[in-house]
């Protein structure tokens, strides 16, 4: 099953761009959970389109419809169906793409695999996918919340401009300004350079990082599912995501480990690490501290400007550069990645109860 | 399951570090297979330990025995079980660390989440596990072989010490020399610097890079189960490793649009990328060039140096630097990072015949 | 993932009695199958409460919405949505029993299981979930169609009146009665029978026999996932299910192995069994042989009388007989008996795709 | 993964009749379980060939291994491997067999689905695989013990010698006699037609039914994975199995609702059902009164009699009535009906700690 996310806490999702809608079933949510809708509907509302001058101009409501699953408020223990109709789709646009393999788009591939393509917008290839990873994600954070758990992302590059360290960070400001960049000065030098790269018909690639707190310990399966092997699927599945690391990352390696290694220590009875290297993780587990991950996104593939290529044939063509595309991708990524972080969560925080006896 | 992974080509593996050896279960090999049992033990031999100066000296034959599933040389269909006895168990060398949360291992996080832990040779948190997964890869190997796709991984760089692009190198090179980096003035080096770092008493990490040929296209999911996704799971998996890149990867991030496209070409009836920035995968399914891979592992957490950490009971304790262990950790992970991806693979190769009606 | 069937064809269900609507989302379903709307429909319609004076007379139209996975009348390989929304649903009917645990139904056993209970219509356990199954399983048929197999049910038993054996029968006459037995005779007789149970406000239970042709040799796993092991969860998940047999079936343990085993002949290059006890499976995989199997049904637990009960508190309270209700399954159950076997039949199809190298 | 059962308790097997043996690794037993080996071994005992005049003379010690996952006689949370040496087979009497479809048997249908077949002692088809089901579902009883659910099975009938209702019976006597029923002067004549039919060198079927006490109310999932959907697979899926029916069972279907459903009563502040024709489940959830159902097995295929059938090339031949084999089947599968019983309600009891909030 290529669509469902999650062992337990198990999400399908389904829907295409310029289709009905796009939808997700959650299969595994615990009886019981106050049911927040104001909540899942505010996190759509931070993923749509149209909301600033660096997103684009597609303008959907993305109002949320819950069609099972919750009765009086509360999780029924029963399959909770999220969909968010499509609305402001413009097929028509598209029109001119059905037998052009845009560069750096997925409408190659999908043709060679299955021998038809929904080449409407992207179809199931479309970022508007996440819609659902979203809505299921706010679902996932309603019931970490109830164990103190708390999900947190921003832009911390978009192309070289980059944010200091997390923990110099107040994250609570991510949502301040228009590319959620915690740190004012760069998140001003960000959308300084988004602007520009817009006018230029171009776009940008950039960094999100993402921090876990309150993790509760023991979270995370010691072999296969590490914790942070599953985050990093999660983080790669989401579109344009080229690459992933937490704690020290691939700057971690080039260290020797009597300078990496995280000591233990006893704080007033909690025994914690002095450094935090580790990210929170230790053999796949969380150990209680801050797990930090940087997540790298491409330049958006679709951009103002004329590209050559080929069509179904082989023979060359020249892709326009038109429509309605966000030049860079990161600040309506930010939660894409905190949906999809606390999808693993909650289904590491339910795969725990069966640790023991 | 949080020991099993691939969902046709399934692997569950099984052992600890000092029980009665390593183990694995393949269910879901089609039948028919030609098992050539020299060449995965030829791949066990690539992991053992004991091979080279700048590797531990513990010294297990790693003998494969095969427990099921062949039947006069061919796959039958029916789960193949693998085993490989441990020999050369040296228990009593961590009788001192039953109370000891060692730093950077997963001593405290196995116990917090299980209440019991086989601290024995760091039981299933060890390294050895990864034996089962490279008897279990070689097997994927021999299903890829049969389609001609080919898997290759070298050491790319150790420290700072770092070898040229791949598409530079003769990977049939890799095994040429004990630190398995295919060009010899750069393998000097590291060589060099992981003996230093030895005598010094302290590990030190780096990076290894994947190359995947002769890829078929179509292979990988669209949405969570991207080819690259999945990848990304399989090598963020493996003991040590804290960052997963592919194609452009974190560099792609700093990047244009404009710069970063891969433009179609018709090469002699064959549609190709003129450049190849996606890495081989589009919308997370492969497009038939070559798939190419960054994995950053931390330096070993095992250093000959004392560490100050706490115990059970959260008191202080020292942590003496003894035992056999090796220096850094890359050298030995190559097979691993291959047979990881074997198993990928195969897994999406098997799943690929069910895409179209 | 419990509201899920199928390993590759793989469908999820949603949606209670009283709520949006009942859903089913379809994983796994092959690119480029011709999408047969009205034929789904007429399966839909078969199922559908108000058919006849021996169903409810809740009157639901079970209109079919496909949300998304169909462009330009063609799977794509993304997942299929099929939404049929409520129209009739009459919760008022339903407040009366807030409190209540009726005999032999799921209200106290969910209410146990999830603190929780939508009570309207009997919520997620009403057997209106099975519209999903109809749905899925008709899409199921258009797959197993293209390979010739064919899938058949009927009412083979109505409290004590019995049909002859399948062999018999025109089972191409099943519909052209309102109790769905393709034996003109005996279904007079049953209709006849429910009507007088209905008019004393009771209920009876029956028999489905369903039968399944033209299977193509090898479908089905030889473990845990025998074709008739599956065969028979898909049968017991219906509600009101309380026994499954196959072949000879509980009959045919009285017998001996040399009155019992079907010995292969050669007819004109084929081989065949002589006689088929084994009910066209060996050793969990078809053999080519028709495959047939009994499904027996319980009364339903709804009568039109009054029960002696208790509500929440174990106070005792008597449930007065009202609503409306089928006074028998069977007839309505026939479509869903034939989607579930489609659903197994259709998923072991493409499993068999990987057998072999 | 055709060869895997259960999805938190998760037990894959391995190993053919004539291979090196036969195997289960658990994947998702809880830590902290104290393993008693030597019960696990007395239930393996009780499988095993050679146990009396009416079993196969086949001679295996059936000495079990535990080859990880338990650490100081407690299970560690990690994957436990089990492993049933092969002893005493004798390949050389399947040697004709090779190239001979048998009647009844699976030797057809492997060899069509797989294109090669282990013809020695039925390979992967033969009973002895349900040795590693005994192993695995001992572990499970150890969990249930804890919680206090208790597993019974017995043989209740015979051909047409049939015990009394289960509840006039004493359960603890089923292993007072060879043919494990505990209605001695039944037990008395089962054993005396056995032994009749055994002379006769023909075989005979008969009917297990199991009974679970003691159980939690809740456990079961309400649609696909209903916990008698679940327990009539894991029945379905024993070699020779052809029916499986619970509470009323096929009988229920001839039943008025009026005089089969279960009243609702306060026995002294436990609600409970006046009767139980639910058999303990009601909506796929249990309910705390007794879970009892049949099982029905067929006569062995293999007689001592000849045999017309066909071989490979579809020529005909007589298959010589020669080896060693039971007469009938169920006394011998009494531990394998417990053992699969406790495999799903293991499952179950773990899956349930998911259930709320």
């Amino acid at each position: 099953m290529a669509n469902t996310f999650g062992k337990i806490f198990s999400v399908t999702t389904f829907g295409e761009s310029h289709g009905e809608g796009i939808g997700a079933v959650i299969d595994g949510c615990p009886a019981g959970l106050t049911f927040d809708e104001a909540f899942i509907q505010s996190q759509l509302d931070r993923r749509k389109p149209g909301q600033s001058k660096i997103t684009t101009r597609r303008n959907e409501p993305d109002q949320l419809q819950i069609l099972s699953g919750v009765f009086e408020g509360k999780s029924t223990g029963a399959p909770i169906a999220l969909f968010i109709p499509n609305e402001d789709a413009r097929s028509k646009d598209y029109e001119h793409l059905a037998e052009t393999y845009r560069p750096s788009h997925a409408d190659f591939t999908y043709e060679k695999k299955y021998g038809v393509r929904d080449h409407r917008g992207g179809g199931r290839s479309s970022a508007r996918e996440t819609a659902a990873r979203v809505a299921a994600g706010a679902v996932a954070m309603l019931l970490l919340k109830n164990v103190g758990v708390s999900i947190h992302a921003y832009v911390s590059r978009v192309g070289d401009i980059e944010a200091p360290q997390y923990t110099q960070l107040d994250l609570a400001q991510t949502d301040s300004n228009i590319v959620r960049c915690p740190h004012a000065p760069t998140a001003e030098k960000m959308i300084a350079l988004i602007d520009k790269v817009r006018l230029e018909r171009d776009t940008i690639g950039g960094v999100i990082t993402g921090v876990i707190r309150n993790v509760l310990v023991g979270l995370g399966e010691p072999v296969f599912d590490k914790l942070h092997a599953d985050l990093g699927k999660a983080m790669l599945s989401i579109n344009a995501v080229k690459g992933f690391e937490y704690g020290s990352g691939f700057a971690g390696s080039r260290l020797r480990g009597s300078a990496h290694n995280d000591e233990f220590v006893n704080e007033g009875g909690t025994i914690r690490t002095r450094t935090n290297r580790s990210g929170g993780i230790q053999g796949g587990i969380s150990n209680g501290e801050d797990i930090y991950f940087n997540v790298a996104f491409k330049p958006v593939a679709t951009i103002m400007k004329d590209q050559e290529s080929v069509d179904r044939k082989g023979d060359p063509v020249t892709v326009e550069g038109k429509g309605r595309h966000d030049p860079c991708v990161v600040p309506r990524a930010v939660p894409i990645v905190e949906a999809m972080a606390a999808l693993v969560m909650a289904d590491f925080l339910l795969r725990s109860r069966v640790d023991r006896i």
